[in-house]
């Protein structure tokens, strides 16, 4: 796993072969933060050489934001919701798929959360992207209002529960001890619930 | 405001010049980020050399530590519940405060926070101590568990709730358009009972 071999390689076109590279790319990113995954470890890794990742990359700090880039697509994408069902476990799934994304890429989210925060405009952005397209989910999700009603004081109570959500599997990641998978997604789940119902008016 | 006047500054020993100087280190740092405050805005500010102030903090580096520390303590100091009083009522007062303070030195908390989640490690050691003095209130304050007792899962949901209420203060401080003050403060109040309602068990 994780190489591309010379078989493949040859009938994958430029941006097969870039797409995969950033596959790759992102998987390592599960153990590694963002400042440990180099080009020389991506390129021993794909076996293939550095000359070669740089005419696809051009520099380490293009790589690096077109795989967070990668990574907050994959995130947004693994954690779409069922087509159909009810809002409410419609957005369980969601949220526990969530959370066993930031479970299993814990380095490279960590270095995403801490990169935006750190004042890297690119990664900032994607950051706020990936975080827009979970939390405008919550009201795309649930268009008749079944859970919540959108209003401003209810779009800055949802940011506020992804940043709870985010800081809960963070934290338990670090130090699990007292509380299972199982309560964490159940806290996750009926916190927007309970939180709903302190909005105002 | 703002300036060490001659008069005051024969009179006070090197401490006592020292921490009136990180004062209006914070005092600037409401409007101006870690970034922006230079030892030369601080020796313009305070009416004294550039040298006197490399005498007291050594470099850019140990000032802007200290001014953080500084700015921590002053929240910590700030947000501290009254004496008496129910301990909600009592919690609700501390949060008030705590809006209030980010409110008010808006950019000089976001240096914090940018700070401490980009990777400089004397800022998040004081983050840490400045979330743990806040949340570790909550217990210490509510010892007889009338509004949550001490559990691991109820002490990650009141770190989920601390960073969810410091989403919601940034957001709302950025973009206050259909939320008013009360409405905000009446979210981050209602919401930790809420949330104390989802612990399993």
């Amino acid at each position: 796993m994780g190489c591309v071999t010379a078989t493949t390689r040859v009938r994958l076109s430029p941006e097969e072969r870039r797409s995969q590279l950033l596959d790759l790319g992102v998987r390592l990113l599960a153990t590694r933060s963002l400042d440990e995954l180099s080009i020389d470890v991506l390129a021993e890794e794909a076996g293939i050489s550095r000359g070669l990742l740089y005419h696809y990359f051009g520099n380490k700090h293009v790589f690096h934001e077109a795989v967070v880039r990668r990574a907050a697509d994959d995130l947004i994408a693994q954690t779409a919701p069922p087509a159909s069902g009810e809002p409410l476990e419609r957005l369980l799934t969601s949220v526990t798929a969530y959370v066993d994304y930031v479970v299993t890429n814990y380095e490279g989210y960590l270095s995403l959360v801490k990169g935006a925060a750190g004042g890297n405009d690119t990664l900032r952005e994607i950051y706020d992207e990936a975080r827009s397209a979970l939390t405008d989910r919550v009201f795309r999700e649930d268009a008749q209002g079944t859970i919540i009603t959108d209003t401003p004081a209810a779009r800055l109570v949802v940011r506020g529960w992804a940043a709870m959500t985010e800081e809960l599997v963070i934290t338990w990641r670090a130090d699990p001890s007292g509380v299972s998978r199982e309560e964490l997604l159940e806290i996750i789940a009926a916190s927007l619930p309970a939180l709903v119902g302190v909005i105002p008016g």
